[in-house]
């Protein structure tokens, strides 16, 4: 279909039809029943709640806009929807996933108007540098949500992948730059996984 | 547990953790792909996805404060951890829904720290009222969400619960009063289904 032939509204119509695809996107975390894995949508959604309640532990909480902060959080995953999730402590699937993001973004944010694929591509890349209080509040949670329901979840993930714990110590550190008021507790648990034999120690 | 035992972060925590139960709360919309029913928790995180692009479509997008109507559309669906999804067409549901999603906000909310559980009523409450610009749009999008699904969705949920047109014409106010701009096609939409024979006509 050629998206020049389609007026503004339809424009947008698509884009929320398309994104759809963000609940077939299945992650490493299960959710706290452990019934099953959880989705993109789910997380981002879930992330979005964290980081209304969450904000008096950001590095510098008046400095983080709440809105944008929630903005990027509801978008960060769709590009997923073509690059599909690459497990955070998977560090061959961390090789080309910017690339493979890159052109997700392409595809997805220009179903929308121009104008509004244009202001999605400024949010999706603020988040991804990860270089203003709002994005490294928004990266912190991005990094939290899935560490805290692993924990909670028997650090299931962890055993499943026979994860390291200084890979969880290094792709972590998002957390200790956006929400530095937590790392203690991060540090905490992790410390208590190892001891548990859930993580490998090193 | 009693709650007064709990430190801040704790019961913050608590919280976000409870509330992972929305996404077992399963509605009657299906996906796009129409490979199973959707749950509340990616339905809300569908619909503030819509409340970002959708904006100049509300009924006086300057009056609308997004952050707040992100919010509201994030934690509107939390009290059917309790009182469950009543189907919008569901009348005999409909009747008691008021006091049971009451009931769940009491115990939900309140697992929150005492400053956070009032804020987060009085936006669910503002959010329920649907008396300010922000909280129409919320309401106005939280209808058309499901409604459009259903349209690109073969209307399967209208033809498998026999609802008639005046019933959806009647639900689906408050898109008429949020977003007027998106009311015509709502109703060119409707038309489409009675002549197809998806919805009863009446």
């Amino acid at each position: 279909m050629n998206l020049g032939d389609l007026g503004r509204f339809e424009k947008q119509m698509q884009f929320l039809e398309e994104i759809d695809k963000l609940k077939g996107i299945f992650r490493q975390s299960y959710l706290m029943d452990q019934s099953r894995k959880e989705n993109d949508a789910e997380h981002s959604w879930h992330l979005a709640v964290y980081a209304i309640f969450l904000l008096e532990y950001a590095n510098s909480p008046s400095q983080v806009i709440l809105l944008q902060a929630l903005k990027m959080i509801l978008i960060h995953d769709l590009v997923e929807i073509d690059a599909g999730d690459t497990y955070c402590y998977d560090l061959d699937g961390m090789k080309d996933k910017e690339e493979r993001e890159q052109r997700a973004a392409d595809r997805i944010f220009n179903i929308l108007p121009k104008d509004q694929a244009k202001d999605l591509r400024a949010l999706w890349n603020e988040f991804e540098a990860g270089l203003t209080p709002t994005s490294q509040y928004a990266r912190a949670l991005d990094r939290f949500h899935p560490l805290w329901h692993n924990i909670k979840t028997d650090r299931k993930s962890w055993r499943e992948h026979n994860v390291r714990k200084s890979t969880v110590l290094l792709r972590n550190q998002d957390i200790k730059i956006g929400c530095p008021k937590i790392w203690p507790e991060v540090e905490r648990q992790i410390d208590l996984a190892v001891e548990a034999g859930d993580l490998l120690p090193e």
